[in-house]
């Protein structure tokens, strides 16, 4: 099984480097029937996109997904899909002082000792032009999810640096470049970035991922609990560091009788657990945060060796984001649907044929 | 492939409810030629069990490991290594009463609703005595990564509720029920958590894990990434809400220039990354850390559902670790230790022909 | 995933050497609330039991399955279900002999050489005795397919060496030790194996397995296909040498117009495709057939080479079948059940939703 | 994982319909600095291309491979080799009265029933178009083990209908278009398929493969043995209905005294087990033959239903080989080649160890 595939029965494996021909994905196990277009992709890829504001990296590429497979007459046909997107902004030059000297910081000293030789342009593999088919495939899960299960799931910036809202109102998310959940402070993002922009430096931030609606019973105990994939799905994006569900580490100094979630015939009480149990949702949002740690390409010069082992300075040049943390809401959500799709279909393999035992609690009173 | 199956090349398959006739483990694609006997388990087994102190679950087995197959003249041959503990001290009686009510916090419901029936008797396959088997699965790891690789995989209690070490020395995690890294602390936390206890309620954990002398090169990105499946692998620990790799969270706030590890040809000058970049092992130590959440079995009454949706009270009685945080260590240690084996051999398979390219560089100066 | 594991969805892990403890399995995937007791496997188990009759080994063990987990009050419970037998009639003095000398046809060299060290006694891993824990796997496939899906999966010996039946009746095959379906040959078969023991050789055989009341729609393309499942599943058993579907290799020197299967609203005509076009079912009934080798354990001497590599000759002792096919039907069998619930299961998972669009054309006018 | 994928270290995951706008496979888990380029791939698309004579579809593409990602300056990196076929002469109007008929033989009327739809152009996914991949892929596999291991894979045609060969010579295999290995015929297969296709009917085929030079100890017991990957892969090509390893069924008459390959220091005086014993290879050579069925698509009228399951009569127009076998022998090599890389991966990474033991003892004496 590739290592480069996510997923048991919804299975997608992505493929491409940055500076690459293309970049593309294969989703297998989608069911059939499902309506699916090209345009159908192009939210969640223009909002993840490169070039949406100054605050990110000018690379700007259209980002047009070419259906080569798996839908005819504009319905999946349970065959895999398979989505292409060409490369068409690659500045290769620029990534050519850097293709002996490993960046602090970065993959490049990892992949050179793993493979013996690295395709530098980009990052190559290890650039986070890989997500681009994430979102993509994420596309096609939040289609399915919600068409079929009513189940959605969208995403947020839970902080930058040290900013955190001070307010929540979902409105306010797609309506500024950061997907801030509160309005009144983005003027002061886009100033705090502008200053960080120009120190030259870099700074990490929070995601936080919501699924709303989803019914109990979906995970897989022991080893494949919603929680566990979740957080190897998350973990898998460029630059994350740590992924929370829930409460996460809060739970730490937590007592049991604050943490547990009470139960009411009218709803659960409150939402620590963030909708999983022994691995298995329960019917609350599921909730699930990540940190993003800042990204190394910074244009203050760093100590590290070259290919011969030997002390050199380095400097990132090339197009970089500040923060990477603010494109990666979108991705964050297409690792939490793609999840959740593949939970689903194996929930409804092994128990397909469990009849209503109980009533089902609604997630909040 | 079985949900119930971990690793991919050193595969891990676990079985058994709490309250079973016994649990067991199949650990399939160890390398031949190990040496392995029944009382190489004994140690990590004693330091997860029940009953080592008057802070856990007053549970009292044996948990001798009985080796079924895979091991001829002492040596293992390659073939599947299948491990069996019986179960000794069961008392199901004292779980009549929440066969029919769904303990707030715990995976009765989810289970429930999964699959139309569960196992009641000591939380089934739910309980924390699944681990049991993990631990002995990671003896086999611990002992391969040690004599081939000289890899030394270790952990500690890092935080309990409020309380975190205010020294740091190996000696001590070892000399204490806690696996506290100060001992001068050990007295306070013996009458802290006697307090906790007498209050019927729980508290919180953080576990830190370290694997030391662990070479450049292990991992597969893109979803094999050795991040990546830390986590999957730590948030499968029954009570874990939260995995961070190396600075974990903290990053969120920190600058690229204080975050990206500077190399020097003597050694890395600092590990923020926690020995990984882009899901590939550095050869700086790799540092992993979950948050426990405090365990819903408390003493206190809680408000919830039984299986027609009415709503009962619930007082977990039976016997109970105020704090599963403790007993954690040596499970995270095993779940490391079996990720890195796992890519160790993936590692040698993809790339074991790959030429030493560049000098390695120390973990430290 | 473990290459002692078999199928996606219905998972089977099978450890065990043939003088061991014990060998045992581990079932994953079987959906919850199928009734379950170790009565139930007595049937095939004795089925392929040896000491059946003077024409297998005399090898006498009572092979009483223990269900370790996974099932409560009688039920599976959708958690793994462990089953455990214990070796009992283990008589490894008898081949002490063998310990550094190959038998030629044997799995001993390959071991050896792939291994650097085997367990020889009995053969170890490669022993038929893992056949076992096949047969008491597929009892569960079995049940579920009858119960859910009315699926009757059965074979018979279809070849002993020359001899073909003249005459086909199910109701003979339960009846001789042989599995053949003609009783009036039954006498001559015995006698045939009575001389093929006196003279100390061996001889092969081919046994067909038959699934009737298969649904349209089961086997996923292109490389989880329903006869490539089945190929994989039935080569895997000892001696196995060939696997067809339908006509196999007979559909070399046919013509199109004659294997087509043609179809009216009343049935399908005639069955040469056995069941499975374009990699998954079709309705009709699904035949597979096995070619089983000769057994190398004969009493005639052969020549090799021991670990050294010098000449040797080989004389197998021990307790062994002059035929091994003839046992070989309750094993195909359970292949046979294996890969149908587990092909089940996955149509489930993807195909869930598809209304019947089309009226299903019945096996047989 | 992708039941469009093949493979468990080497994984190959294909995707497209006939007449889509491209075929593509992803090949993942080849080792880094193997060098590969675009026209690697020419000589064995040319072997199994249409068009190559006058005795196979008429369907003209210049197949030409685009190799989108994993390879750097001319040599693979480790990551994702993907690979893609722009579709250029698709004519799917002869597919237009086909679309609501099930042609008897085809994969028309089971899939319609599995995913309520179809793509009905060129057979959709279920096209023998899809097997251009497995070539594509297959060559990277030839490529590595020959390079690596001095393994040689190659095959022939073996019966075509009624005919076998009178002699065999490597040599004439590549002369020929139906890679028959005894040139005197040539002449008479000629006018043999002449004569076939006129009559409007097709014919069945038998393909052998063999693989030299292949180093004892490939081969995973018990799920993932060789002849057991080799049974998978090569039931999976179109149109397959049999498939052996070494003797196959002619095993089922031979005596064990017959069949036992008997080893001298020198070499094995025979082969009869085609270079696998208990799942593993021995160091003779591998051989593994095929049935294909004779093609359903001829153009004598068959009896059938349509989606609504009424009779209709079923005449296929179209370009269609009258033997589908003669294209199948590059099939057949590639899904060998790829079987045998993926072992010797996983033969690495658990036994990479291994010193070796005893003398390894040649093919032949």
């Amino acid at each position: 099984m590739s290592s480069n595939s996510f997923g048991k029965l919804l299975s997608v494996t992505t493929f491409g480097e940055s500076h690459g021909p293309a970049i593309g994905c294969v989703v297998d196990g989608c069911p059939p029937g499902l309506a699916l277009a090209p345009e159908d992709f192009r939210n969640d890829l223009e909002r993840r996109a490169t070039g949406r504001s100054r605050h990110t990296s000018q690379r700007r590429e259209t980002d047009e997904v070419e259906i080569l497979s798996g839908v005819y007459e504009g319905l999946t046909t349970g065959t895999p899909i398979a989505l292409l997107i060409r490369n068409t902004d690659q500045r290769s030059k620029d990534y050519a002082d850097i293709a002996e000297r490993f960046r602090p910081g970065h993959a490049d000293y990892s992949y050179w000792h793993k493979y013996g030789l690295r395709d530098p342009r980009g990052g190559g593999r290890s650039s986070a032009r890989e997500t681009t088919m994430r979102v993509a495939a994420g596309v096609i899960a939040k289609r399915w999810l919600q068409q079929r299960h009513g189940v959605r799931v969208r995403g947020w910036l839970a902080q930058l640096g040290p900013l955190t809202p001070a307010a929540f109102d979902w409105d306010a998310v797609e309506q500024n470049p950061f997907f801030w959940p509160d309005a009144a402070m983005v003027a002061e993002l886009e100033s705090w970035m502008d200053k960080l922009r120009k120190s030259g430096d870099s700074v990490g931030a929070r995601v936080n991922v919501l699924a709303e609606n989803v019914p109990p019973g979906w995970g897989e105990p022991i080893y494949g609990k919603l929680d566990g994939e979740l957080a190897a799905a998350l973990m898998s994006i460029n630059a994350v560091k740590g992924v929370e569900i829930g409460d996460g580490f809060a739970a730490v100094s937590q007592r049991g009788s604050e943490h547990r979630d009470e139960i009411t015939p009218q709803g659960f009480l409150s939402n620590h657990a963030g909708g999983v149990l022994g691995g298995i949702s329960t019917g609350q949002d599921v909730l699930a945060s990540i940190a993003l740690k800042p990204t190394s390409s910074i244009l203050i010069p760093g100590r590290s060796v070259n290919v011969r082992g030997e002390p050199v300075d380095v400097v990132t040049k090339g197009r970089h984001d500040p923060c990477v943390g603010i494109r990666a809401t979108p991705i964050a959500e297409a690792m939490v649907a793609l999840v959740l799709m593949d939970q689903a279909l194996r929930h409804r393999a092994q128990c397909g044929d469990v009849a209503a035992v109980t009533p089902r609690i609604p997630a909040k009173p």
